[in-house]
């Protein structure tokens, strides 16, 4: 069954350009994973620091795949202590 | 240009069977507008009353005929005092 994720985060203003190499190699990582359905990454508008990832994927296991990824742990250690806040939503569709 | 949003919001619990029928109105009539290219409702996965709108539109001005629309103008009214949050944010794809 397939599982959604919203991940709403907020960079610390003065690491923006330096982790955004980071956010387009986990984008395009991630969208090759044979679970991933869809893998965006938005930016507010009007700001330069707030994010958010809609992510779908085939199935809870898909998920647990792409966390256990080498690309995704290096993802997280790259926005180590980068981050004013995020908060990661898992979802089913229900309309 | 296509603008997305991102709406989490938490309807309080005594609420939530109340304004489904509304949540799924609204999913409905959205989808019909010309301008819509995505409109979907999510529940959290282990929550009763916590949902995430997540929607692709054309351009500014199709979310503008939308929020001005009887239908959203209508689910506005319906959820009037029976939310505990909503934020709205409007996006840009940035990967």
């Amino acid at each position: 069954m397939e599982v959604r994720i919203v991940a709403p985060l907020t960079i610390k203003p003065e690491f923006v350009e330096e982790v955004t190499p980071a956010l387009l190699a986990i984008v395009a990582a991630s969208r090759e994973e044979l679970g991933c359905l869809q893998y965006d990454l938005h930016r507010e508008i009007g700001s330069t620091n707030s994010f958010v990832f809609y992510e779908r994927w085939r199935s809870e296991a898909a998920i647990d795949q792409h966390e256990s990824s080498a690309h995704f742990q290096h993802f997280v250690s790259q926005l180590d202590g980068k981050l004013d806040k995020i908060e990661i939503k898992k979802m089913k569709v229900f309309a």
